[in-house]
Order: structure tokens, then C-alpha cells, then sequence
């Protein structure tokens, strides 16, 4: 990877503050890359973790939800990294074999009709405006 | 767009049956336009029914959830058609406005993430495999 | 659009001698928008013209064949003008509807099943490096 | 990867009966991971096969232009096992290495022209409607 | 779209202020229709310009650098609206018609190289590590 | 990957013409895999090195702002190879961390800003035309 992965023992005060939030609010007792990395950059770190705990908390969807929402964009644009974490996410929020299947099988099929609604270039219904 | 509508009152036997199924199915007594152009040929049209109606069927996850999974993915691909035509079918199964809001929120933190992650060049953790 | 359209009469030489070349090798008396945009930087304009004239010409693929590839790549990234423009070109080298609706039903398929082996994960079988 | 890979000898009926049509149509004596991890949930593995074995067979167009098509599309999306099999299943039909460098020749071209398309905003011309 | 454009006199006041922060920042009378569209959900609004304001503003780049890179990434992903507002932005900031076009000739080159690197399946360089 | 490096030694006077140029031009004594692959197809060699020569050489932009765009569009493509020589490149014009980051900061919000404007279909307004 690009910079170095920045160790809890190793980080300044700033970096610091934003993974003992992290590990509190998902209650846990470590840190995963994604965030070491961008402590190369403090204040994408701090903007990205404020950003994800407000959007991915619960709201009018639930906090599952939101993970297979994610896992299904991240596996359109094929980024390995968060397919792999949000799996793992969505798993200890509950997630069977069966939800994630049907997660990645309703995502690919969207990638289709996304590409034949594109190719014949279908005009939107006045009924669905 | 390519080819031309086929309203129901032209389609071969073949056709109808796949709109007669689609409005018996979704309860609904119009054909959109998606329908109408993949009836310029048939063995698709018939192809990409089936299709969803297996995958976007209640099963282990309920059907508002998978449209709001199709929402996020034709979204990230930018779909207008897509976007469109299940934002609507979203809204009849009792999407909020809030609810929308919060699965275009999470589709758009989904794809700025999904860039961090590459452009760093994070490696997966061992814990997530 | 940015930039205006660059009509013939009013390009430059250096522009007039590519709009010349590309409807010389076209045999059509007109030239259409994408070089008339591209002639608000000419430099862009001859380079652009000089890959296409070279890559797209009868080679080890046939002409038709390219430009229904051109048609898959375009509709899976949904460029509107490059859609129609190569669907046009297509057409004029003789594709068919059936042809066109099976390059649109195969760039569909693989969309999918992109999405599908990107999610689950799949391994490279050896036998395939 | 996700799930597990499910061997011949592992797997139920239903997946047996996908896997034996899959070597019968194929004339091969063996299954790739693609299957074996579809497999997981038998619904999409038939599903998905059902459709590659209609759209992938000889029609309006011939199996080995589908399948350079197929490779267009896993290049412009990134998919390396797709990339891989696909083209593993082009050579086998025949496609030469030369055969195999202007596809991708094409496909970058049409990636990059997309680009300029949009960026320009070019309006389609009346004449390709 | 989807909502309605929150005007001024209609907003409350969290969105209010934002749209005052908004027109002092960047010293103009009028708010454009991204933010009146992001208002359906003030959560959403005040996150995105919080994040706008804090990763656009000149640092170690300048923030014209910053508009190109953005038209960049727009271009490629087709956001017809991000196309518009990123360019008129850095034109207001003093990008030239030559400028734009370097920005699409590079955008749309990188476009091309990605996919023949993904094509050809390139092993990365040990020096580049 | 496909087909194999061609080293020096082992290329045709056409090859290793390119190759000299490349290294005359960078100031450089080896050549990086990208070369060393597309030399298996010496057209494409010689095609892409003019271009990328002539489009990234300085001009209205200078050459690490050319470069930053580049790795902009090849995080969004997610293109392994490309972020890696491209940062390779931009470091070796200049690029510090600090800029690096914000390149990939600008590049992330650009992918997120892009889906908020897409899903909410947000009109264009008319004083950005």
C-alpha cells in the first residue's frame, strides 16, 4: 500500500482520539487497515470516520440493511477491500449465506438491465416520474 | 430508442404471455416501456422476466429491501431508466422519502470509500477472510 | 456541449485536412458532432482520428465485428452519443436487429457475471493461466 | 472466496444435474471455480447457467464474436476472473493472439472516446436517430 | 428529480444556514440546484457541504487543480450535473479552454490505459512498489 | 499475464525503437511491464507511446497535474497497475504525501457527489450551461 500502516502505539493524539471512537462505538479491540491507513492523512480519517458512524448508524433503515447496500455497490465496483470488510460487517449484524447470495444476485442482475436499459435506450415512463 | 415499443395489441402470442404474466404478477394493468423494448426480441424478453421475477421475489430478503439494493447499484452506474423505474416500484412497496435518502447516502459513501480503499492500495485483513 | 461546433467552412486547415480524410475513408459527404466538438482541440481531433482510422480498420477482426465490441464497451459504460453513433456505423456495415439485440443480451450477461465472480470472490482456475 | 468451492462428489442432485449439462454442452471433463462457487446456492447457479447456455450459443451471432464481445465488456469492468475464463473460452474457439489484441484495442479505444463524449457533451446528430 | 428543490424562503433554518455558508464561501447570491435537491435531507446537505468546503479548499493543492481532478473523475462516470458544475467552477477560477481540453485528452488516455493494463493482465513493476 | 514481456534484447528494430525513445524521453535506463506487454502487439506499442508522449508532455497543465489526473481516473477505475506506475510517475515529478492524499480525497468525493447528483436526477441549472 501507499504510506505506512499507522499503529495505535505509534499514532499522534488526533489519530488516536478517532480509533478509540471506533473501536467504542463498533466495540471492539482492534483496528482494521482501512483506518490505520488513512491516518496517513489525519483529517481524511476523521472526515471519513465522522461520515460513515452518521450514515451507517440506524435511521429509517436498519444498520443491516445498510450493509448489504454497501456490499452490493462495492462488488459493482469491485473493490475488494470493502466487499471483504463489509461482508464481514454485515455477518456479525446477522446476515445468513442466503441473504448475501440473494444480496449478490439482485446486484448482478441490476448491472444487466442497467446495460440493456442503456443499450436500447429506453425513455422513462411518464408513470414512474 | 433502438427498434420500437411493441404495445400489447401487436405482440405475438409469445409476448403477450410474458406481459399477461407481468401484469398478473406485479397487479398492475400496463406494460412499461423497459417490457416493450426487450419485446423486439423475445427470447430476451422472456429471458430477463424470469429472471426477475425468481431473483426479485421475497425470499430472505424481503422486496423492498432488493429494490432498494437495485436502486443503490443503478445509481452508482448512473441508469436513468433503472433508477427511475425502481424508485417507483420502491415507493409502492412503502418506501419512505427518508428511507430513499438514506439508501442514495449510503450508495454514494459506498463508492467514495471504494475509491480510498483502491487508491491507497489496502490489503485485506486477515481478520475479515 | 463546451466549445461549439466546428463547421467546415469555418476550420482551420489543419481541421479542414482531417474532416477531409475522415469522409475520404467513409465515403459520406458530412461530418458528424463528435468531430466537429473535437475540432475545438485540434490537436485531440487529429490524434483521436488517426487511432480510430488505424484501430478500427479491417484487421484481424472484421469491421463489424469492431464496432459492435465499441457498442458493448459504450453501453456498459451508457455513452449516450458513442451508442447511437457506433450502432449507426454498425448498422451501415450491415448488422442486423438479431445481431444487435444478441450484443446487447451478451454485454448484459457479462455485466453480471462480472459482479457475480467480483462478490463471491472467485479464485482464477489454473487451467485457465 | 466466499462459501466454499463445491466438488462434484460434495454436491446435491440438483447441482450435479447443472454440473453433468455443463460438461456434456461444453465437451469438457471438469468444472471451474465459477461454478463450483455459484454452487452455494443452487438457485442462481441454474439461473445463470440456464442463460449463458442460451446466450452464449451460435445465433445471429457466432460463439467466438460473443465471446470477444464478453472479453470487451470484464476489461472495461475489471473483472479478472472473467478476463480469464473468457478468454481461455475465446482461444479455445479459435481466437488467435492477434485476434486478441485488437479486441483489447477496440475496448480501450471506446473507453477513451466515452470519455471525450461526455466531457464535451456532445449532442447525438439527427442523422443517427 | 426526486424530492423538490428547497428554495431559500422555504427552507428551515439548519438548511438555511448551510445555504448562507454556501453563498459566503464562495461569494455568490444564489444557491444551485444540488443543494436545493440536497435539502430534501438536511442530514445529507450539511455532511456534503461540510465535506466540499473542508477537502476543496486550496492546501497542498491548489483548489483549480482540485476542479480539474474532479471534471476527471465526473467525466468517467458520466454525471452530466458534475460535468457542468466542476466545469463552470474551474473556469471560474480561471481554466482555459486549452486547460479543459489537456484535462479530457488525459482523462480520456488514462481511461484507455486502465483497460489495457486490466487486458493484458500487466504484473506491477517491482520499482513502482 | 497474456502473451510475454519482450525485453530488449529479444525485440524487433521496431520494438526497440519505442523502447529507446521511451527511455530517452523519461531519462530512464529499463522499461516497465506496460511496454514490455503491449509489445507483443508492436502497433499498439507504438500508438499508445505516441499518444501518452504527446498528451502527457507539458502544455496548458504542467506534468504532475497531468499525472494527478491520471491517478485520479485510475483509482475510479480501480486499475492496480495504473495507480501504481502513475504514483511511480507523479513522486518522481514532485508529488508529496501530503498532495497524494488529497488527490485521492478530491477523487473519493468526486465518486460520492457524483451518485447523490445521479440518484436525486438533479437538473442542470442554466446558469452552469
Amino acid at each position: 500500500m501507499f504510506g505506512k500502516l499507522i499503529e495505535y502505539q505509534d499514532a499522534s493524539p488526533e489519530v488516536r482520539a478517532v480509533y478509540d471512537d471506533i473501536m467504542a462505538t463498533r466495540k471492539v479491540d482492534w483496528i482494521n487497515n482501512f483506518w490505520k491507513g488513512l491516518a496517513n492523512h489525519p483529517a481524511t480519517l476523521k472526515q471519513v470516520w465522522d461520515e460513515i458512524k452518521q450514515v451507517m448508524a440506524p435511521g429509517a433503515l436498519d444498520a443491516l440493511t445498510k450493509e448489504m447496500i454497501y456490499i452490493a455497490v462495492s462488488v459493482t465496483n469491485n473493490c475488494e477491500y470493502c466487499i471483504h470488510s463489509h461482508t464481514a460487517g454485515a455477518r456479525k449484524k446477522g446476515m445468513t449465506d442466503e441473504q448475501f447470495s440473494e444480496v449478490l444476485a439482485v446486484a448482478a442482475l441490476a448491472n444487466k438491465t442497467n446495460r440493456l436499459a442503456n443499450g436500447y435506450r429506453m425513455a422513462v415512463d411518464e408513470q414512474f416520474r
